[in-house]
């Protein structure tokens, strides 16, 4: 059992699995023997990033105690979004850029984070610091992460180093990275077979506000009026959710992540709704609103509402 | 309050207090206002370095949120070994050899672990990557807290990159550091200021083991022999705290840094002893057993004893 398994977060992005690919890579280069798997099926987006630089998907898992007794995170700590059998494994290794919370080790380990706008740009640096030449499929990989968590450099967690490691990945991969960006994104918006229901769920979060319970949905696209044609539907499911888990407030926002402008559905108690127009200053109409500017929940969503509750 | 505080554990050892120095030093030099401070004041061993290298003590604080907003953690993460109010400011920065445990963020934040014998050796690297030159004196407080921490590259947590920095580090700071090492060590050994119960409960830890708490204690020393003509002392202070506290057992080891050996003064229920004895294959004559060859608690005693139980 000495192969390690090097793996990101459940329900998988692009980053996740790119930096599994990038670490074990590193590893192995370095003499260790290591493996990236995934904890999910890739997403559409991260399906054309891989077929564009000719990579295998890392193998599916659900559970790694019996495949091995040593495993290396990245992009995440927190163990309810790791492997449910993560307690029974040593964790060696851990590259992030989140947030340190639900997490500990029983011995001392390598701990790599920074506040990045992606894993894959810390492990641009590793690559950087131990004189390894990065391949260029996993180059490749590597600034499709980055394009992914930053929206190609537009979202607020964009850092210089992330602008800089994207510049000299798209280099070795050879690529164009915008005109590839503007493709690969594009690839991750193709919700056609999705139902509403999926689409809401997709990577909604619960947060506590004062007391209530605020869920923060978000999809990106490139035409916010043709994802509103669905208009109707959502609601529909927003209600059923509502009805069901007795939120006080459901803000789906969809992103139009080339001109990096976002309008909302917002559903809610009659404070709830108010509480939306003291956190963004706009008005609710027909249940839609405008949020000029906006494509980070973390950043621009999140804060204004708990500001606000 | 932009100026950022740095600091390492309460009962400060000679890494804690030089990893602040040199990470604050690093930090000015790359455009940071930081500052180290300390949570306690100096033992005798890190005294002796300060002043070798004609380095200030820093400022001792109980409470960090009303001097600053934000701080940087060295050689800890846990908050229980941390300033009383760690979580009402953020953590910006960690840089530690430990195991994580009981810590965790609201933001992402930089943090940089390696199991390595000293923190300092994980800021020698931080000083080459970034470039930076390091000042004489600060190169002589990190190899002060490297030597202090692996008792001289002997003990078992010390790595191949932890010989490599203290040989660099020396030749910096223009210093034999054998002899210097030797010295330091045994400044830090000076005891005949200290009542027994001060030397039993220094650095002495509980642990759980099946349901019976064990107490271990541990102190370095030049000659052991001559820490044993105060053992009727010692054997008194440790039967009250077993009295007071319910220990199962109570090892209180006396470690001759220079020959790498100890002896321990072990007083404990029947069983207790009769594990130590399983323990370590050793007997426990006159309430004192041999040792040899043991140095680290944390790798040759509590995982021996943790099996026994």
């Amino acid at each position: 059992m000495s192969n390690q398994l090097v793996f990101g977060h459940k329900n998988p992005d692009t980053d996740a699995i790119g930096a599994a690919i990038a670490l074990a890579t590193l590893m192995a280069a370095l003499g260790e023997d290591a493996t990236a798997v995934a904890l999910g099926q890739p997403n559409a987006e991260t399906k054309f990033a891989l077929e564009k630089f000719g990579l295998k998907m890392p193998e599916v898992v659900d559970h790694v105690a019996d495949l091995t007794d040593k495993v290396m995170l990245v992009d995440h700590n927190e163990f309810q979004q790791s492997v449910s059998d993560i307690k029974d494994v040593e964790i060696t290794h851990v590259v992030d850029h989140h947030r340190i919370s639900n997490f500990e080790t029983a011995n001392p380990l390598f701990y790599r984070a920074a506040p990045y706008g992606a894993t894959s740009t810390i492990i641009w640096l590793l690559y950087l610091e131990k004189g390894i030449e990065i391949p260029t499929p996993v180059a490749g990989i590597m600034m499709s992460a980055i394009i992914s968590d930053t929206l190609l450099l537009k979202s607020p967690t964009t850092t210089e180093i992330d602008k800089k490691a994207l510049k000299e990945l798209a280099k070795i991969a050879g690529v164009d990275y915008e005109k590839y960006g503007i493709e690969m994104l594009k690839a991750g918006t193709d919700t056609s077979d999705k139902s509403t229901k999926e689409l809401l769920d997709g990577d909604a979060k619960s947060f506590e506000m004062n007391g209530k319970t605020v869920r923060v949905g978000q999809m990106n696209t490139v035409d916010i009026d043709d994802v509103l044609t669905r208009k109707d539907d959502f609601i529909k499911d927003i209600n059923s959710e509502i009805a069901a888990d007795k939120y006080d407030l459901f803000v789906f926002v969809i992103t139009d992540i080339l001109n990096s402008n976002s309008k909302a559905i917002v559903i809610g108690s009659e404070s709830g709704i108010s509480n939306f127009k003291k956190a963004f200053g706009k008005n609710v109409v027909n249940d839609v609103a405008d949020l000029p500017g906006v494509v980070s929940r973390k950043k621009q969503i999140v804060p204004q509402l708990t500001a606000a509750y």
